[in-house]
């Protein structure tokens, strides 16, 4: 017997009709001996009305209110869940995060959990219930109702994972796990088996929208194993765990698009201590979400900076660092976008070395020109122009024989 | 300064733009100089859509996760009130009914309230909150989600009311008060000032549809007096309280009407000790909600039995009682809808003779035939053709006066 979570996602739960195959799959679990622990999320589309309305009685509603606004959501799931498995003839109990023992910051729509008390998940358990758990939400010491932010649920199970030292903890989603590259970009793209903490955490801050990372940090600072597999099929999904030896074998584990990109430059900054300084104190006080950064070596006293954002960010961007040119003797700020990032994350690149030359001839071969790279550890980016994007991925899955 | 109690029903808090109006005068009250703590219901058409949804997942939900479904209203409200009053730049708080200090009996969907711990609502108070409680909903004294069935919210403002000692509760609902009369019957129906618990209570019980007997019967236990008004207008409502002097020079109150009602008739039942023990515990058995019960003196050793119910219940009524009939050796059942109540209410009958002689004369001056009567200490009920209600009503009022 087996302790395993399981979590849904808002599309696994989206209507009465799919909440009642996530039962059947729920009950199946617990009919081959194990017990079973459901962490979901709202249904699809009920955070964004929920949003919406509040945005009707209020420009600028207060996180309190919105935590307590949004946790119904989950709490619409859990009930309609337990009942579920109740009409199949089965025993089942709701949770909402607060009566599951999640405890957490007070920082309101982005909480973190400070800890998890779950005995009464485990009462619940010896009880012979499947313990229907509210993702995405908890309370504070003192009894307020917190959401955790984008990723929560994920985060709720991986963390009631921890606290109740499951056996596995798997997270359903509407795709079948995590892929070399985007099927619909490569159609040779395959499903990765297994993949290593530090990759996950790589393809999903380059673009592979299978999990926030924040859930993977999570996951890896208290050793949880989990898979990410879908709520549509019985197909196995990718097993995200600590790196293995037999991990490194492999040097790129796999491409990560990101498209709607786009590229600030601060022309002829003048080579002095404190101006990078200066520009980057402007873009986090305007709340700016910055990806690349890239200084070329100074020539002449002067040197250009360029970073990448997303497109939406590119007119706050422009506004919030127009004065700050002016400002730090800059001759010009330049805004492009079109353009996307392609990223190779393997931890193999550690030990073998010609993996970024490799990168760059794939491309070359292609004509695609590079305009900005990238590197760390574990994975290796490009900026390129954003109708070339398909190409270049194809070619680069090719170069590495991830289709293989 | 007074500590004030405002309940707003879900027709108040329809839509975002009602729940801004609310916002209004809750902010208008507390700029008078009061406390205030409003409790709110479920949106209108929230609650159904709800139970709707669980329908979908399964045929006979749980009542325990139905509550915990249903919650979800009334929190929905509670947050959306409380930052349509941010956004107006006042302070305000949500309290779910747990957080409130509400707790319940077990019973789930009927719990009842046992105890209210209102240290929480005090202590927002005094932050110079205004507070929002939801209404409907308390917890277990274990942590399990409740609902306090039909006209919760009402029961939760008047014992939220009792609890913190409030000076004044406010009932706000979509109509002005109470009636003499429905003014769709009886255009001449005046607004009623003042009226007892226990008129309130036959009123209530007798097809007034502005408050569940519940509530008024729980403000009578902890002489909590209320206010019923409109939310969309600045009109006095009807203040309920415990009988005074002067409200007994009042012979009748006013006139409740019911429409939809049904009659059932065994005719012929034998009259021996245990005979209408016996219907009547096939009837409670059944879950029939009757409402009048009439029985002639036996003439010949038999007897009718007949009684009223809702036409809704007459199909069922009718199919649990055929056996029983013949049981009892009764020699008929005879089933009859399309009739109406009319009762008239006050505490000045019980000084005053000649009521019902006024009342019957009344109608029979108009031609109305009396099919049933029943009476009790400060109400006389009459049945009558349906067809001829809005007339008998008309007849009635006029002769007690309470139009002028």
């Amino acid at each position: 017997m087996a302790l395993i979570v399981q979590k849904y996602g808002g599309t696994s739960v989206g209507n009465p009709e799919r909440i009642l195959n996530v039962a059947r799959r729920v009950i199946a679990t617990q009919a081959e001996g194990h017990q079973v622990v459901v962490v979901v999320s709202a249904m699809s589309g009920v955070t964004d009305s929920l949003i919406k309305l509040s945005r009707e009685v209020s420009p600028n509603p207060s996180e309190r209110e919105m935590d307590v606004l949004l946790a119904t959501g989950e709490q619409t799931t859990i009930a309609l869940t337990a009942m579920a498995i109740h009409g199949l003839g089965h025993k089942a109990v709701s949770l909402t995060g607060a009566q599951a023992g999640i405890v957490t910051s007070e920082v309101h729509t982005k909480a973190k959990i400070s800890t998890i008390t779950p005995e009464r998940v485990h009462e619940e358990l010896a009880g012979g219930n499947i313990v229907i758990v509210a993702g995405f939400q908890g309370e504070t010491a003192d009894g307020s109702i917190t959401t955790l932010g984008r990723g929560g649920s994920d985060l709720t199970a991986i963390a009631i994972a921890s606290a109740i030292k499951a056996d596995l903890c798997q997270i359903f989603t509407d795709v079948d796990g995590v892929y070399t590259c985007d099927p619909r970009l490569v159609p040779s793209a395959k499903k990765i088996g297994e993949i290593s903490y530090d990759e996950m955490l790589e393809m999903a801050s380059s673009g592979s929208k299978v999990m926030q990372s924040r859930s993977v940090e999570f996951a890896k600072k208290f050793g949880v194993i989990f898979e990410v597999r879908s709520s549509f099929n019985q197909n196995p999904g990718t097993i995200v765990k600590e790196e293995t030896d037999s991990m490194e074998a492999v040097v790129v584990r796999g491409v990560s698009i990101e498209k709607n990109q786009a590229k600030l430059t601060i022309a002829n900054v003048p080579d002095k201590p404190g101006t990078a300084a200066r520009i980057f104190t402007t873009v986090a006080a305007a709340g700016l979400i910055i990806d690349m950064i890239v200084q070329n070596v100074s020539v002449a006293g002067t040197t250009d900076i360029s970073f990448t954002m997303s497109k939406d960010e590119l007119e706050k961007a422009k506004a919030a660092l127009a004065p700050i040119v002016i400002e730090v003797g800059a001759s010009a700020l330049h805004a492009q976008d079109g353009i996307a990032k392609l990223s190779i994350v393997g931890i193999g690149m550690r030990s073998h070395s010609g993996v970024a030359a490799k990168l760059f001839e794939a491309l070359s071969a292609g004509g695609i020109n590079i305009q900005m790279i990238s590197t760390s550890e574990i994975k290796t980016a490009v900026i390129i122009e954003e109708g070339r994007i398909g190409e270049a991925a194809v070619l680069v899955h090719e170069a590495f024989g991830l289709g293989q």
